[in-house]
């Protein structure tokens, strides 16, 4: 069986894009994703297949279909995977397995959100609607919670909570499309509004338009694109509950540590031999405690990690040197897609500014409730530089 | 590379379920599905992932770890795959993909839709709504003017179109799971309400809720299950424009075209070899078009087609024994699955009172607009007896 390899990726820079409709943006990201292939590309020609990862927050381009407008890719499949904040990591998870599966050779992933026509409130929909959002169990008090708990179980301090925020601040200013670059101290952090205790506005990510698109090839068909193609190494998906009453740890997510132990036995590695990581830091603790659920360091020690540099730009494991959520935005669909472009500049050695020092492995990791869902998820990819 | 087999399928009885939440149907589907797998199943250990379908209509639960309360299958990959009206058959597209690709031996697929809690109207804003739905084109009115043309160019007659209505209730009455199980006549067609000329009410699906689950597994595994696994033998999905300005043809629908003859080739065979169809019959003119989309007769023939009674259950290509959606409804997300689970019953002789005579290859369709979408899409599945 063939191999999935990433050959090329397009993005829009992240922000209030007001001035862009959804298709401007699908458009602009695979327009972009075109001019990024090495050795060029004819699409009708050479795509065979799209996935497309959106939650339509906007109800502006819902189906598979809607994307064949935007990239003039007629008469070819095209899938669109919803799976909450998991989205763009899953359509790619998707289109690998279909590259893998030979049922094409060449496979377009893309994703976008437009964040900010939320018109009907849908991401604060997030969660269970009838159960838990009228008790006032919105995205940041549940993470929120996540918080306090670890600060009580491991004496996780507020600024080592904060310094995420700080490192992936300080990230962002280096990459080009982010949304929000500037820097932050932990005293900013710390003085922010209050969102939910102890979670204040700098831990939290901000509301972002974006898109982003990502190319596949098979074994056969990479090197047509790039001589310098990366390798799917390693994916996992998992489902897990989300009701509070079955949390069985609120410190940790049981989906990411499912997700992250299929990857990286799909690739026969550990996290000691990942060099780069996309990680979800939708808040500030959301990283924190997925530096633990990634194995990348103990239970309880993820406070530590950041304090300590290890997951700096210049630290052992570099985590969202891109910025994270938390500088970059999140435009759902787009997401896990960008994180994913993102990982193959840096096995490239094409990462700028952001650029860490030779990495063979990457990873990338989103976790998610859906829309009035019952479930949390999480999607981990390993990608490798042959 | 192994084949992906059908092993099982579970249903609910389709019609007006507000006495049913939305994780009520999901649930009862999948225990069907568990009941109905001949030598037994431990879906815990057995089952590896799964592939969801639904447009969430009604807003009950997105995301494919929405799956995972109704079916207790936590810890377990969920994708939710989302297509229009194709978003069943593209979940079991994408869940046998995932099975030829060896990232799991065994996949529930399960489709859902609660189409009567649709209280933001999202079904009629199916095309685009900034540019058509305000100038009144809605899904009756765009496949009203199917028929006119359909009509004018090919001398097809109302009577033809009521033929398929007539067919399919006739049918419908013979299936349990059925919503509307009543006979009616050409003239009841053409007596009942006018939509949009020249569609009537009896030309019309109902709106329906409904779930509906299948399994499939690989080569090695299907026998586990079944001494009588279904081969999934081919598959095609297209996306084409949908654009009033853009229709290349108002009598034929190219996305049907494309997908068809890529799931032929796949399969090895033609249009000829099949024994019998589960088509798209949202409107009947719709299924009409379709006999010469797929094949079944040449362009122009699909009116004399059903009238001459080669798609009744008796003639030589039995189209939609189970009533179809005119007369078994369509929840948009368990049509599709619903569809391969009738063609999994009829392969298997095991059809009851709507068993054709002997068939070896079933084929399985949908066509459908996004929720604002521009663009159309349809895929096509074919199943073989082994």
């Amino acid at each position: 069986m063939t191999d999935a390899y990433v050959v090329g990726s397009g993005i829009i820079d992240f922000g209030e894009l007001y001035d862009q409709s959804f298709d401007d943006m699908l458009e602009s990201a695979y327009l972009d994703l075109l001019e990024d292939v090495d050795h060029g590309i004819d699409p009708t020609a050479d795509i065979d297949a799209a996935w497309y990862g959106t939650i339509d927050i906007a109800n502006e381009g819902s189906s598979g279909s809607s994307v064949a407008h935007a990239t003039g890719l007629f008469e070819k499949p095209i899938t669109r995977v919803e799976n909450a904040c998991a989205t763009g990591s899953d359509a790619f998870r998707n289109a690998s397995q279909a590259v893998r599966a030979d049922d094409c050779e060449v496979a377009l992933v893309i994703g976008a959100e437009k964040m900010l026509d939320d018109t009907e409130g849908l991401i604060a929909s997030a969660a269970l609607e009838r159960l838990w959002r009228g008790r006032g169990v919105t995205m940041p008090a549940y993470f929120g919670m996540r918080a306090t708990r670890h600060m009580e179980e491991y004496g996780t301090t507020r600024e080592q909570i904060a310094e995420v925020s700080v490192k992936n601040h300080e990230n962002g200013t280096k990459y080009p499309h982010a949304h929000q670059q500037f820097e932050c101290s932990v005293e900013d952090v710390e003085n922010s509004p209050t969102v939910s205790y102890p979670l204040n506005l700098y831990d939290c990510c901000p509301v972002t338009d974006g898109a982003c698109a990502v190319l596949i090839a098979s074994e056969d068909r990479a090197r047509e694109f790039t001589d310098d193609p990366i390798r799917h190494a390693g994916w996992g998906l998992s489902s897990d509950t989300f009701q509070r009453e079955n949390d069985r740890a609120l410190t940790n997510f049981p989906a990411t540590r499912q997700a992250s132990s299929r990857a990286y036995e799909r690739a026969g590695i550990g996290p000691e031999d990942v060099d780069v990581a996309e990680v979800h830091d939708c808040f500030s603790i959301t990283e924190l405690v997925t530096y633990e659920d990634l194995g990348f360091c103990a239970d309880g020690e993820g406070g530590r990690f950041v304090e300590e540099g290890y997951s700096h730009l210049d630290g052992e494991t570099p985590v969202n040197p891109s910025g994270g959520l938390l500088s970059k935005g999140h435009p759902i669909g787009a997401t896990g897609v960008a994180q994913i472009a993102e990982i193959y500049e840096q096995l490239r050695g094409e990462a700028g500014a952001i650029q860490v020092d030779d990495p063979s492995i990457g990873l990338q990791h989103n976790i998610g409730i859906g829309r009035n869902a019952t479930g949390a998820v999480s999607c981990v990819n390993l990608l490798e530089r042959p």
